[in-house]
């Protein structure tokens, strides 16, 4: 059933495990993992770690509450990483308080907000903040600013923009409408307060359970 | 310039280095770098790796032509592990010639084809797998049988339907209104033999330069 003997592990039994939010694809975290944290997480469907300062095991949340939901479990093509997809508790998998312990930009050595992920959570990330933020001469604060009305007739009018470039069969026109219509749609969801995540989270449930669960 | 001599490398002078996909947000591989390797990357642009088997400094895409383009990089809160925000040149990141090493479920060990990345992106890699491998009773390949005007006539309608969600200020019906919408587009997505990374890839070329370049 388990692989857990194919997997190679360090001199001190220990292998890295990657932690990414299935929902969004954003990278969490990285800590160590050895056959006894790794047979936990399975068994009990919450991530364990080995954690190599108090040398002992360390069920992630158990004083936070920010426990980790296992989703799936992968291996590398040379069995010696782990990528594990969780359902992050709390939404804060750092110490820090922060959602991802990737916070900090190497060259600049400053604070980024977001962690990669994919390209349409992040266009959401940007809408948010300019919402918070508002910026001089922003086509989004624009569109904010008019409301409502103005951002859903823009949707109705993305939306017949997309459609002839269908009936044109033109890819690059699809691709760039589509792209569009998808903005629009992300600033009318901005300006309903909904989170692009709860319509990740909508796909995510009727999908049912591609993997764990 | 660069916060190289705060990360905490081990007693090999390695630190563990994640690669992420700048686009979809999928994990592509884990590897090792050291000083040298993360200066060359800053340098260059490039990802370059440091190979623990062959112990020499590993300019990843050389010999297969596959390079990483640097995007972003980041270190995590105890400065112990790096993620690179990266381009994959080919696609492919692994020396097995899939696009992410992770391509293998541990519980298993059966393959699995998608790295998890973002659940729009997931979306449309089951659109994608019932288009060439049609499931019976599988809405999707009932809509792509009808094709194009079909499709697009539910466009119209799910459209429709999210701006009276949005009108309605009922936040769930936003959400599920906004996800049928997404569904929809993608299965147009499809049809026309338009990826979904092309869209994304609009979105990023448009944003601009948030990180490096």
């Amino acid at each position: 059933m388990f692989f857990i003997d194919n997997l190679h592990f360090d001199q001190n039994g220990l292998i890295p495990a990657i932690a990414q939010d299935w929902v969004d694809g954003a990278v969490l975290m990285m800590a160590w993992m050895n056959k006894e944290s790794i047979t936990k997480t399975l068994e009990s469907g919450e991530v364990h770690y080995w954690s190599r300062s108090r040398k002992e095991l360390w069920h992630k949340g158990k004083t936070s509450g920010h426990f980790q939901k296992l989703k799936g479990i992968r291996t590398d093509c040379d069995s010696d990483t782990i990528l594990l997809s969780i359902e992050q508790i709390g939404s804060i998998a750092c110490h820090t308080g922060e959602r991802s312990c990737f916070f900090r930009d190497l060259e600049t050595n400053k604070d980024v907000l977001h962690p990669p992920s994919n390209a349409s959570s992040e266009l959401f990330n940007v809408i948010e903040s300019r919402k918070s933020n508002p910026e001089e001469g922003s086509y989004t604060n624009t569109l904010l600013k008019e409301g409502d009305n103005k951002i859903l007739k823009k949707i109705g009018e993305e939306t017949a923009e997309f459609i002839m470039a269908c009936k044109d069969k033109n890819p690059i026109s699809v691709a760039n409408e589509a792209a569009d219509l998808l903005f629009h749609m992300q600033v009318s969801l901005a300006n309903q307060n909904v989170s692009w995540e709860e319509v990740l989270k909508v796909l995510v449930k009727r999908r049912g359970a591609p993997r764990r669960n």
